[in-house]
């Protein structure tokens, strides 16, 4: 017989879907074959449940946070705790979110939708119109285009965790009505070519969204797992583009406005857009480009002990489906396969695992996400060297966790 | 050309997952091409972000409510609305909870796992210990045996609502360690066919588990959608039996005992077995059949107008996949096949939809679905005949809401 690491039976193990027999590697107690006295809990009755849950007040620093001061305290832009989180589903409460002017109250009976601009009978719905609707449920990620603010090393903090680097990322099973369903009641003009999309919050948010987009995949959501929306993301109605830049998912959604060219809203001409390093602005730069990052091990999470450690992380794409994510514990100089977790979807989050057998001493974490367009996620120094340090936005280079001799692990861009 | 309804166009459309042109059927108000006033909340700045959020307070009818009066209070069994929400997964907030004494509140750093009896090397985990394992998240709906309570005629009231009627069910993304690889460290003795799970609650609720489940798909979850789990859904272990009846996924889950003989406890015994027609109990009924309800309309959601209406709801079945949904609008005369939500997944809960023009007179709405195992959801008179009235659990029968003249939507069982 071969001879078999244990990281590669291991391996093997998971990639069969196997059990696993380690003899020890998790350290558990020996126990006596005598029960041990009832926990406190065991001797009184407990609480009762609440008409609507939260989580456990031992789970009280898993939260949104903010990494960025703003200018006003309603320029907010939050960020989920990757670290804190498992699977591909954000629960609705840690959901991240960017409001450019806070969030509306809005009552729902009073909310209505107009659209016009180039469609044959401009309309008005209610939301029990819109519910009305054929619906259709997708999961789908949301990024926001400035996740990963990473294109300017002198901005870096060394101390970010992956909540702060890429938490503008989120995934839900969002519900609502085919934006294409709506359109037809109107009736699109045939020389309507672009789709305004205006939020009704303070500042009137708005984006020009190409008709084929609009068309193609885009709902009108009105909830999110299984619930409405939260007031943070958008209630009672918010447009959703699947794969595009968060902010284009216009919140709050009160204005549909159909015309022949875009509307170059301030929120796509001095926001939104990237410089180049020839001086021109790259507006209109939708897809979020196929991108991944491991959520554990990650930077304040320490390595308390050698031996097995499951790296997991999760991976995107705008373009479609992920079909391959690699890692790697040294740097980049070898890879292997993760297991990607069923379902993998269009558009939408992929969980990956795989299975490291950790020595104790210096190493370097890196995944490396491929999706089914064939895009390939990029070393930094290709990204940099194709954008420039000028950007802000679309940031989707492989990130590298450092792990030091003893277990401490840090950001190394 | 052949004639078609308006109900084959619609279909038709549906079907090809193509864009809707029903001209006027949603009732949107004909809008001026002058744009409203703004609403009032857009003439402000908006509210701040919470670090971990709640639903909007306009939302706040939308709560798991408590059919039964239960003999004690920490005796709770509440049911998720599912008349008020999409798609298929349940918000944490809103997934029903059975509970015998109350919900403990368990310190997790304190909390241990014993794993003993028929094993090489009893074993006790603490929490840090079992998220070391490798980890797989699945989805999976959770269903109370004692679900759609319908076996007495005499029991069900009219004016129960689809929460009250089939509101134990739930569904979520689950996330925890293979209860394989668990026992594999522990090393199971050859003459270990059972394995007992408790739960740390004041009643110690246990059942006995067949070693070839635990062996196959049984999950110790440590996290629902993404966070880690809710205290009243086991926060923070509980085990995970995909496809079982509800109550055999133990929660607050601290012991898990392998003998050669089921343990025959209280919750094996005294309850959650059903009683014969011919005098003797049927015990050990583990997975729970297929099933499908209607929850779009349902009672007390009546139908505002004639015209479009999109017939929604779930099914699900702990055998496998849901393979078809059939729905009927004229009390099972005729059915037509509904539109299953992609992703299809196996003992998940699965969104079906089918278009429905109501012409406003009487109508009765049924669902039938079928899972991969070939298993067809019986009529209430075949499994009454199977079955016999003294039954309590696993009612898994066809549902019929009637549709009065005038849109009133009630249970006629």
């Amino acid at each position: 017989m071969p001879h078999h690491s244990p990281a590669s039976v291991l391996r093997r193990h998971l990639l069969r879907g196997a059990s696993l027999a380690l003899g020890g590697a998790f350290a558990p107690r020996r126990a006596d074959a005598e029960l041990p006295g009832p926990p406190p809990w065991m001797t009184r009755q407990g609480g009762l449940v609440p008409e609507y849950g939260s989580p456990s007040p031992f789970e009280k620093s898993v939260i949104r946070r903010i990494r960025d001061k703003q200018p006003l305290p309603t320029v907010i832009s939050n960020q989920t705790p990757l670290q804190d989180l498992t699977g591909i589903i954000t629960p609705n409460g840690l959901h991240h979110a960017r409001c450019h002017a806070g969030v509306p109250a809005i009552d729902p009976d009073a909310h209505r939708l107009l659209v016009h601009g180039l469609v044959e009978r401009p309309l008005s719905f209610g939301m029990d119109d819109l519910v009305r609707f054929p619906s259709v449920s997708r999961l789908h990620f949301l990024e926001c285009s400035g996740n990963t603010k990473f294109f300017k090393a002198s901005l870096i903090k060394p101390d970010w965790t992956v909540q702060d680097t890429h938490g503008q990322v989120s995934c839900a099973e969002w519900t609502g009505v085919r934006l294409a369903d709506v359109l037809a009641e109107a009736g699109v003009k045939p020389q309507a070519k672009w789709v305004l999309a205006e939020g009704a919050d303070a500042c009137a948010m708005a984006r020009s969204v190409p008709i084929g987009k609009a068309l193609d995949d885009a709902i009108l959501a009105y909830a999110q797992n299984g619930e409405r929306l939260r007031p943070e993301n958008g209630y009672p109605l918010r447009l959703l583009l699947p794969g595009y830049e968060g902010n284009m998912s216009v919140k709050w959604l009160h204005r549909l406005k159909l015309g022949a060219d875009p509307f170059e809203t301030r929120d796509e001409t001095a926001k939104y857009t990237d410089l180049l390093a020839n001086g021109m602005a790259w507006q209109f730069n939708f897809v979020m480009e196929v991108k991944s990052v491991i959520t554990h091990p990650s930077p304040g999470r320490d390595l308390k002990q050698p031996g097995f450690h499951e790296i997991s992380g999760l991976a995107w794409s705008g373009r479609g489906r992920i079909s391959r994510v690699e890692v790697s514990t040294d740097d980049g100089a070898s890879w292997q396969d993760a297991v990607l977790q069923e379902p993998v979807l269009t558009k939408c989050l992929t969980r990956f695992r795989s299975p490291w057998i950790w020595d104790g001493g210096p190493a370097a974490l890196l995944s490396r996400a491929t999706d089914d367009a064939g895009e390939v996620q990029p070393t930094r120094a290709s990204l940099l060297a194709a954008r420039g340090e000028n950007f802000t936005y679309h940031y989707n280079a492989i990130t590298t966790w450092r792990v030091a001799q003893g277990g401490e692990v840090t950001l190394a861009v």
